[in-house]
């Protein structure tokens, strides 16, 4: 293994993450002596099985704490596949009508839900009743009231809740916050993030208001603003944002072509963003402090993300993200952990908020503040 | 001479700047056979002779059509100075107070006035009174009140007003304009501009209200904002505007030390830019299209511009800016040519009217819509 990797797990287990070391990771590396891994493994559901879900799958394949164990989807023909495909148990297999079912089923732990944005609550919720614990997609929901609802039950329920912050876990995107919170780049003084791309078929669910709860920034716009609140190490007081729609035919009404919006916080730092769903956005996150910068690109694709600094490259090892993001969430849940910043519904939660508050700035045309 | 500076060569004496070409560089090209340039020079005088008009002197000494001839200033042991160190003809130098009898000088074409923002208007009429050409730095003016003011008198006096937009000479602004005109880059989606430096002493002209008329979006600000109008080609009917400041004591009321500000331009696209005294920005303009994208890095600066597009480096000769700028403007004068986007009066009280949006939507908080 190259040396960066073994600095990063080194990092990962040691003083970036504290009490939150991922052990799984140790086990990981083909050149140190070491026994396979045997602890304890998260078996894991995926619920709603689009391309994203066959994402997740394939990476969980090199999982170590978590295991790809059942589907949930309403297409029977779907779940024929995925049993075949990922050798999947026809007991852990699961209709939406059947779904609340999975209680009585000892062997899956957990169900990771990536239906569109507006299925998220309930599936979450139901999960939760029947005692699994929730992994949702981002964005969590579809407003911070909905997201309220899902930690409030899944609470009552006793079980974790977490909302799938891949980034969370990436080896850049952790250099970039350690060098913030390291103080290396000193104050924080500026955030500019920019993320989007030009989406293609007009008719899938993300430009449907009553599945998506919105457009672009749902989607991608959220990479900027979770970005954006990493970069900091705050939380955004208020919200100021502009639209530009060329096609309404293709994002009609509550769905969002582009948006910028700006974000300030207690510190007076803004963060300046832009997410689009018409243009491919550079995908960049730039955090400048008054001692340097750090930047990343690209930052929030599923491929390779990759970053410099004032000094020079970010070197870092290239991760599948769902695999260390998967097994990431097992040792989490499994051996009731937390990670900084996290991947909680607080987390989820936060976005939601600000979200909320983008829309209502884009609506209003007027600064909104966000109370705490 | 290499090939790229060859090709740039043929491009400003050929498509890009059409019926502005400009000749002298021609004669720039050392391995071309070519007699001395003989034709007419534009002879000029420099009024306030601070750091940045001993750039602009020591840059014209390799100027063809532009000849520093003298100088203007509030000190005597300058002008002495300047005289040594320029040969300027004693009967070339001039006080503030005896500046008007330039009128009688035969030997003087044009005043190039490097003065505090809030001078720009009293010394630009004065030169037009006596007769002569004037160039002002940017800022133009304090407001678009005065700079209208400024084109009507060197209107009436029948001499040309010119703004030291040096970029707009400079090879490699020139070709992202150019990839943006040629459809290159497909219909422009974006545009996100980022300018700012970390300024040093507080006691500067640059932070006193009543010398610079505002703060860092006069100085440098200005340079994104510009630089959205010739990345769109189109004029802004909309601004949004946000203000950080960290230090009220360095900056004081009237003089902004941070300000991120989108520009709405009538195709919808918006501009989203940073400028800044507290932090160096990036340097950077992205123009994203629909097809492909230009980005310049630095962008602003006195230095080396670079660039890069989708498709790899932008590629062209590094220029002293203000070289070209001043065999520019002399040509664009001696031969009563204009060039594209222009560096006109006119150009900068379009500037004006939006930087006096800016802060009008800094105060009021408010969208300001501009009136064409």
């Amino acid at each position: 293994m190259n040396p960066s990797r073994r600095d990063f797990l080194q990092k990962l287990t040691g003083a970036t993450l504290g009490a939150t070391a991922l052990p799984f990771l140790a086990n990981a590396e083909p050149d140190v002596e070491a026994t396979p891994y045997a602890g304890p493994v998260l078996r894991v559901a995926l619920l709603g099985l689009g391309s994203y879900a066959t994402r997740v799958a394939d990476a969980m394949k090199d999982c170590k704490m978590a295991k790809l164990v059942g589907a949930v989807s309403g297409t029977p023909s779907k779940l024929d596949d995925w049993s075949k495909k990922y050798d999947l148990d026809k007991k852990n297999l699961y209709s939406y009508q059947n779904f609340d079912s999975i209680k009585s089923n000892p062997d899956i732990d957990a169900v990771y839900v990536i239906t569109p944005n507006l299925l998220h609550k309930e599936f979450v919720l139901r999960a939760a009743k029947a005692g699994k614990h929730a992994i949702t997609e981002k964005p969590m929901a579809g407003t911070a009231a909905e997201a309220r609802e899902m930690i409030a039950g899944c609470q009552r329920a006793g079980v974790r809740l977490m909302v799938g912050y891949r980034l969370h876990f990436e080896p850049h995107t952790r250099e970039f916050i350690r060098l913030r919170e390291s103080g290396e780049l000193g104050k924080v003084m500026h955030v500019i993030n920019s993320t989007g791309f030009r989406i293609g078929d007009p008719n899938q669910w993300r430009l449907k208001k009553n599945l998506a709860g919105g457009g672009s920034l749902m989607d991608i716009g959220i990479y900027s603003l979770n970005g954006a609140r990493y970069a900091t190490g705050e939380e955004p007081i208020w919200v100021t944002a502009q639209e530009m729609k060329t096609d309404p035919q293709k994002f009609p009404d509550g769905v969002d072509e582009t948006i910028t919006f700006q974000l300030g916080f207690p510190s007076g730092v803004i963060a300046s963003c832009t997410s689009s769903y018409a243009f491919n956005a550079q995908d960049r996150f730039t955090l400048i402090g008054d001692k340097g910068f750090a930047e990343l690109q690209p930052a929030s694709g599923y491929g390779p993300t990759r970053g410099k600094t004032n000094k020079g490259p970010i070197e870092q090892p290239i991760v599948t993200h769902q695999t260390l993001q998967m097994d990431g969430m097992a040792d989490l849940i499994l051996n009731k952990k937390t990670i900084s910043p996290p991947v909680d519904g607080e987390e989820g939660l936060r976005d939601m908020i600000v979200i909320d508050a983008i829309y209502e700035a884009v609506r209003t045309g007027k600064k909104v503040v966000i109370k705490s």
